[in-house]
């Protein structure tokens, strides 16, 4: 929507989910005029008091000031005894603006915070869009009033639409588990169209569970989903300097608290957590700029996990591997070769090498059935799985990814113009 | 030539340059149908007895049958007392073709021993082309006693014009340098059109002089220079199986040997081999796939070289940064995400970022006397130098690259079909 006329991607599902209620979760959006006209850029969220905060940031050294900020204030802990609350802009990054930056992000959550009540040091914030441009935040500080009168628990969808940026569709998710004494929710939502959209737009990932949950399990759970979602999906392997997600939990689920991860309800509530972040992780990736192809990367036979994902990426991040898969072309040379330079413990005499339930090499060379029209055929579905095993030890790592298409270059070669 | 149709790359240079005969050096190129019709495809270079020989070769762990040859050779010394032979076809690669890939190489290196009396330990061999179809070796067998009938001094550009495969020109570049007591000539030719042109064509590198040098410290010269040309150079990011450069030194020059490379004769060899080196680099660079803007990035002011490196390697391959040159949009915060994403140190508020020779950004953010319009306008020009300082310590290195268009993606989505 920010940049007019681009279709919907291909691999986008047929709608928004209907994402179920969060109780101690409101939602608001308005339109701010940030940058784009004619539509909502502002979404304010807020969490109710006793909530628990978690959260996970990009790893770049140029880093924003708002994911900064979030960080300074859950270096402390997580934990929300007056509420806390989630102001997102697009169409403007805040990024490398220097001290101003700083000054925008404070006088933004300060606003919030004197709207809501709820202190500053848990209003979070993210900033989405263009970069090196002063953020206009009176422009955000001016409907920050309207936001609050305007919170509503059903929110979620008219919010996942205005965090949107390069994003051609919003990106929802939801699972229900079974506690104890009663069900658990959780929903989320997520933009993002690259693991950097241009201008560093990239993105951003909010979850809201009524779960009650201590801070620290609550960040544990998050952490230990990261490795096999979020950080196991690229688009162009460009790392965002704004990559931020927040997870809350609100404790108003009728179910008694999770005291544990390992017992019954606590590995449940784990599982169906990860669950929604992946569902949002490949959402991201369905939304790849210029993607025609869905593909799931799956490496076994690693020495390590470390090597796996090593060997996955390269993958997954070669431009030969993604226009043969653009083109159709059931190129498997392109993947040894990937693997080659991946940096991981590699015999070429070992590799297997299979696209859906076919073997196209098996140690060291064409497999004997090997039979390109299948092949080729098999390469014309839009959703496609590649495994390579490497036949050396039992590291494993699954990665999404998509295509590289001229739509890329549409995008990318003239987005800010 | 490989393609039909590839249009000359816009980058490439006025025509091919009049390389000086090294003597102890002749070439044959002859068309033995490996894969293309109409064209030559085999190169057979004899080096004359006595001369010495050194290598560099991809650190790929899936590595082609014949640079594993290569290597194997080399490891015990480059001294050619009866003379070396190097045979390079193009159309198949011989990679990922298990046991059958050696006997290949066997069968062509003792073919060529055989009508040449070189030993077989010293005839070195390149394949560059498609990968994973075993190589009809007999085809090149069949050709090598009209190759050694045609040897001759003069053959360098058809031996450049032989080893192409999606190249769009042929590469070759000489230096003449003052020895003691006569003239040292250095030539050499290369061909790539990408780190990885497709299915493994990838870059290979002959280089010849007629110093008299022994091996080590022939070694030595070609390995210290490595880092600054062939090294630093990236179109696609991808590493090839098939990479290889041979550097053969007969002897033949009037001047005495050289017995340092300490010493003003040796400085200045080196220095010239360098710079052959170099201007070879730089034009596989001007042909990389759909390039149409030569880019010089010098990266300074890092923690150290290798930080340094880091730092270019990670802007160089950024598809968004090579879609903004495509572009031609000046778009300098692609930039700060790539230096965030490379693993160097790095402070967001020191940086300093310069296209050609005005100031995009200064500690941190725009510069203050910043113009739009003229950063724009800058962008046009067919070759560009992008300067980004760390502001941190002394690390520097420069790297060559391209961009990424259109072109790349046709290219690349249906070279096999």
């Amino acid at each position: 929507m920010a940049k007019a006329g681009l279709p919907v991607s291909p691999l986008a599902p047929a709608g928004f989910p209907d994402l179920p209620v969060i109780a101690g979760v409101e939602f608001a959006s308005a339109a701010a005029g940030v940058k784009y006209q004619g539509r909502t850029d502002v979404t304010l969220i807020r969490i109710a008091a006793g909530s628990t905060v978690a959260g996970a940031f990009t790893r770049s050294s140029t880093r924003a000031a708002c994911v900064l900020d979030n960080q300074d204030k859950l270096a402390g802990g997580g934990d929300a005894p007056d509420g806390a609350a989630i102001i997102v802009n697009s169409g403007n990054a805040n990024a490398f603006t220097g001290a101003r930056g700083q000054e925008s992000v404070d006088a933004v959550t300060a606003a919030v915070a004197d709207a809501t009540g709820v202190p500053a040091t848990r209003v979070f914030s993210s900033s989405t869009g263009v970069i090196g441009e002063p953020l206009p935040h009176e422009r955000i500080v001016a409907v920050v009033g309207d936001l609050v009168a305007g919170l509503d628990q059903g929110g979620a969808a008219d919010a996942a639409r205005a965090i949107m940026t390069t994003d051609t569709f919003p990106k929802g998710a939801s699972a229900t588990v079974a506690g104890k004494g009663g069900e658990i929710r959780i929903t989320g939502i997520a933009k993002g169209s690259g693991m950097i959209a241009p201008d560093m737009a990239t993105m951003l990932v909010y979850l809201f569970t009524d779960a009650a949950i201590d801070a620290q399990l609550l960040q544990q759970a998050l952490s230990s989903g990261l490795g096999t979602t979020f950080n196991a999906i690229t688009v162009d392997s460009d790392t965002s300097t704004s990559d931020a997600l927040i997870c809350a939990a609100t404790g108003r689920s009728p179910a008694s608290p999770i005291a544990s991860l390992e017992t019954v309800e606590g590995t449940a509530f784990v599982q169906a957590l990860h669950g929604v972040m992946r569902e949002l992780a490949q959402l991201v990736v369905r939304d790849g700029e210029g993607a025609t192809k869905f593909v799931e990367l799956r490496v076994t036979g690693a020495q390590s996990d470390a090597d796996a994902k090593k060997v996955a990426m390269a993958i997954a991040n070669s431009p030969l591997v993604k226009t043969a898969i653009a083109g159709e072309d059931a190129n498997w040379g392109r993947i040894v070769a990937a693997v080659g330079k991946s940096g991981a413990e590699a015999d070429r005499d070992r590799l297997t090498i299979g696209f859906g339930d076919m073997v196209l090499a098996r140690d060291g060379w064409r497999a004997p059935d090997y039979d390109e029209d299948a092949a080729s055929a098999y390469m014309k579905n839009r959703e496609l799985v590649i495994s390579v095993d490497l036949g050396l030890g039992q590291g494993a790592q699954t990665v999404w990814t998509c295509d590289l298409t001229h739509g890329y270059i549409d995008i990318n070669a003239d987005y800010r113009s």
